[in-house]
């Protein structure tokens, strides 16, 4: 292995998918992978990996530096308070889960991991443990809020596939409450995370960004709403007074297609099903969700946990996989920023 | 050309995209594409050919009796007032577009067209006219209104293209109202129309109909709102108690890969853009418009009057065949049902 720290993840929720997919993944042995760090239960991983039939057994390390990147998966032991149960998620170990996330924070923002990859977790078993976060993105912003970063701080939810990167304005709000969230801070907030993003974390020097329009045909000059006068024009005329290449709203359905999509960079959509619909309508199984304007690079796959399917071994490693390579090209570009 | 009767074309705005598409399409003389009369001026025609280069002439009718279906392109000459000045829509042509359209569907009732494609009108200049419709979905429907339709009564608005169909259960509203739009009884409505189309002009005898969330997950079991549990849910319980094969609410982000688009033969999304983007990044140029549950069978291209472009040969005909071949093939099936 080279001398850069390696990549982190966390297991999530060990009733779910996650830990099989690390281990089919490491089990593939596909050496254009980035290697990674588990952290999780190193006997809850050699179980998952027994289930699904991945030849992977666990190598429990107690720091990083003993991380040998060899056959086996080098795992931080975080144990389990009881045993998983695939598809049944338990709020025994809800604490675990919890720890396994902030070790991983913990590890990157010293510089001892180059980047966090998260595994899924459920808000239910957390939220009955106390958990007070509607998801990682937010628990992650917490962990990181006293420590600065270069740009404009997020958190800003990014999904990225092969050429489609869809930021949104609005994440898990009832679609009745989105015209209240609007406004024109707020998408100008999001613009300035996803620009410096884009520059730090992309290495696109000069980043093109598209804002899609709230309602039909991007309310067709007021004809079917303002939001469009009122709120995304104000605010793209606002980044572009502050040097951001970013247009006024477009109408979403003629922003996704191959020719649309070669004229920006990225796309901020204003909700969550406007930006998720063509990104996984696109490619299903690899996008990746990323998490922009913290101080450490971090990227999950963009799927559940699965506990419908969870043990079977039946769970895609793809978008796993893809978050992998994600999370090793964003702490490279930001390396060399 | 056998003996039924023919497609009839609306020319939609002479200032617009429509003719040199219409003039494009017949000078490609594609064999395996259904022979259309046009109804527009035949001098428009003629002037829109020699701006793009068509090899193709008018040849003028007064009576679909007349059509030659040979190298010039039929057409039931409906005088404008004025020259077209292409991408500059005039006001004082409003009554021949409307003529155009009502002579299509005058022709279509009574038997003599086997199907109406609509070429695209602009809403400004037509109701600067005084022209009193959002667009052309609700003006066939008042023309059609008294004339008996077997199955439920629409219009329901219907974008297809290969391998996804999606009905819309609200339009042109902006998205802050799309919520008190919807009711059970709405979205019941426009699930029968939808199930009764499929069977009747797509020749699908046990329709599988999917319902989008109006929410992000669905609204995850009441968390991100209501809508679901309240509305959608219910309107698909009462479409099952009727017969129809109609599922719960979905998720929209999860519903439009392959896989997911393999488990249904039709949509409804809750909500113009829900329902576009997906189908426009799938296939941008090729989808139709189909207008569902008239007793006349519709579709036009899913595109507008290109104002911009008009007059300068750019414009792409695919969209424009496609609803030929729709609407060839919904008058096939409507004729065997």
């Amino acid at each position: 292995m080279s001398g850069l720290p390696p990549i982190v993840v966390s297991m999530g929720d060990p009733a779910g998918i996650g830990l099989e997919i690390a281990a089919k993944t490491v089990a593939a042995r596909d050496p254009s992978l980035p290697r990674f760090v588990l952290i999780a239960d190193a006997d809850a991983l050699a179980r998952a990996a027994a289930r699904c039939g991945a030849s992977v057994a666990p190598h429990a390390i107690e720091t990083l530096a003993q991380a040998q990147f060899g056959e086996a998966l080098d795992v931080l032991h975080q144990p389990l308070a009881r045993a998983e149960n695939p598809g049944a998620p338990d709020t025994i170990n809800a604490p675990a889960i919890i720890a396994a996330i902030e070790t991983g924070v913990r590890l990157t923002l010293s510089g001892a991991a180059r980047a966090l990859v998260t595994l899924p977790i459920a808000k239910a078993p957390l939220m009955a443990a106390g958990f007070g976060f509607p998801g990682h993105t937010e628990f992650l912003a917490e962990l990181c809020k006293d420590t600065p970063i270069v740009g404009a701080r997020g958190p800003v939810m990014m999904l990225a596939a092969p050429g489609l990167r869809v930021a949104l304005a609005t994440i898990h709000a009832p679609l009745r409450s989105v015209t209240e969230r609007l406004s024109v801070s707020a998408i100008a907030d999001v613009g300035r995370v996803v620009a410096h993003a884009l520059r730090r974390d992309f290495a696109i020097a000069r980043p093109r960004i598209a804002l899609v329009g709230l309602n039909p045909h991007a309310g067709e000059g007021g004809a079917i709403g303002r939001e469009e006068i009122e709120i995304i024009n104000p605010a793209a005329a606002l980044l572009r007074a502050e040097g951001f290449d970013v247009g006024d709203a477009q109408p979403a359905d003629t922003l996704f297609h191959a020719e649309a999509r070669a004229r920006y960079d990225a796309v901020i959509a204003m909700y969550h099903d406007q930006g998720l619909i063509p990104i996984k309508t696109l490619d299903f199984w690899g996008a990746v969700n990323v998490t922009l304007g913290l101080p450490i690079v971090r990227t999950s796959p963009d799927h559940g946990t699965g506990f419908d399917i969870a043990g079977r071994g039946l769970a895609r490693t793809d978008s796993f996989c893809a978050a992998l390579r994600h999370a090793d090209a964003m702490a490279a570009a930001r390396a060399h920023a």
